[in-house]
């Protein structure tokens, strides 16, 4: 365990972002695979079913501490199980939610985060028609009970839901109290400190890119 | 009217992706001044708040519809309005959302994707629990019906929520039955003729990334 521990470090400090984001296409893809009784694959087997160079597959691949064999390729159960494993995928985080409106509350009720690593332990609000209720199990506590739960809680994860007039000042606070990653759902650019990690998954702007590009074949 | 969309359709062939993700960000910011009471904005003031380039940021504006004048800048309420028209959010697309499972469902609950042009007008699903019943006031139909209802509601894009095994097999039937545009929410690498847009949003992906970050900023 711990030098499962160490190999995934070393490797952690050299992997690019556009990496870590194939990653995941490529675990399940060989899940499929799994399901369809191969016991091995190849680079070259994923590169067909999801157009992306082999080389390109190869490389990746070669971040996560698995090897492949001559002519036969991966075995299928070790790669599934070194990639979730090194996805962060196999370990439960816990994370705070801030802010449930409508995205927050859609949030709370998807379980399956918990299946891909994280597990939402706490939201918090200032409504108090939600505070002291439970969603999905999950409780709401008031955000000035936010200290107080961090010393209850080993959280280190932030979920950030709230509207965009107060992204920054809910960010400051979660970060005075602690917190070292937020997944930044706001259209909001918030800054942070360098050593915060920041994660943006604005849904809006995926939506912008879509209609545009919706937009753009109606007109060719 | 007519003139304003042909403006938004020239203007739409040339705009990059990366361009298109950040003017939500210039959105938020600029209805965040709005509030402040703020007139007027430039595209310095914009860049001290989110901390992009002023220039990029200058660039970006240029494929909007909207001229800033001279140590005046751009008339925040102008701006606000052309960029939520050239974003799409202010007309509403109809969506079918394919797979009510976990995060189907907290899709369906989310509110918050009409206020930014997207209306989710029926669900399909083969869990005889699920078909037949309403959630959020949103009906959930037997896949089977898919062509039926294609027919019944003017409807170009697809949100696809199903596990990873029917992911490509729910697309294919997507396309075939006429949908144009596809919002991925799955870990898997969809494949689509050229003129379908694709848009992935893979929740799975940004945390990878994320515990990444956060564990390589714990052994640094």
């Amino acid at each position: 365990m711990a030098e499962n521990q160490k190999i995934q470090q070393i490797d952690c400090t050299k992997v690019p972002e556009p990496t870590l984001r194939r990653l995941p296409w490529y675990l399940s893809n060989v899940k499929l695979l799994k399901q369809r009784g191969e016991r091995f694959v190849s680079s070259t087997q994923i590169s067909k079913e999801i157009n992306i160079d082999a080389s390109q597959i190869a490389k990746d691949l070669s971040y996560v501490n698995i090897s492949g064999r001559t002519r036969v390729g991966y075995e299928v159960d070790a790669l599934i199980r070194v990639l979730e494993h090194f996805l962060g995928f196999t370990e439960i985080h816990k994370a705070f939610l801030f802010g449930v409106g409508s995205l927050g509350g859609a949030l709370l009720q998807d379980s399956g985060l918990k299946h891909f690593g994280l597990e939402i332990v706490a939201a918090f609000d200032i409504d108090p028609t939600l505070v002291g209720t439970h969603l999905n199990g999950i409780p709401v506590y008031h955000s000035d009970d936010f200290l107080k739960k961090m010393e209850e809680y080993d959280v280190q994860i932030g979920v950030l839901t709230v509207p965009i007039e107060i992204a920054q000042c809910i960010t400051d606070m979660m970060v005075d109290g602690g917190i070292k990653a937020v997944w930044n759902f706001t259209p909001f650019r918030i800054r942070v400190p360098e050593d915060i990690v920041v994660q943006n998954t604005s849904l809006y702007a995926h939506l912008a890119v879509m209609f545009n590009r919706l937009n753009f074949n109606e007109i060719k």
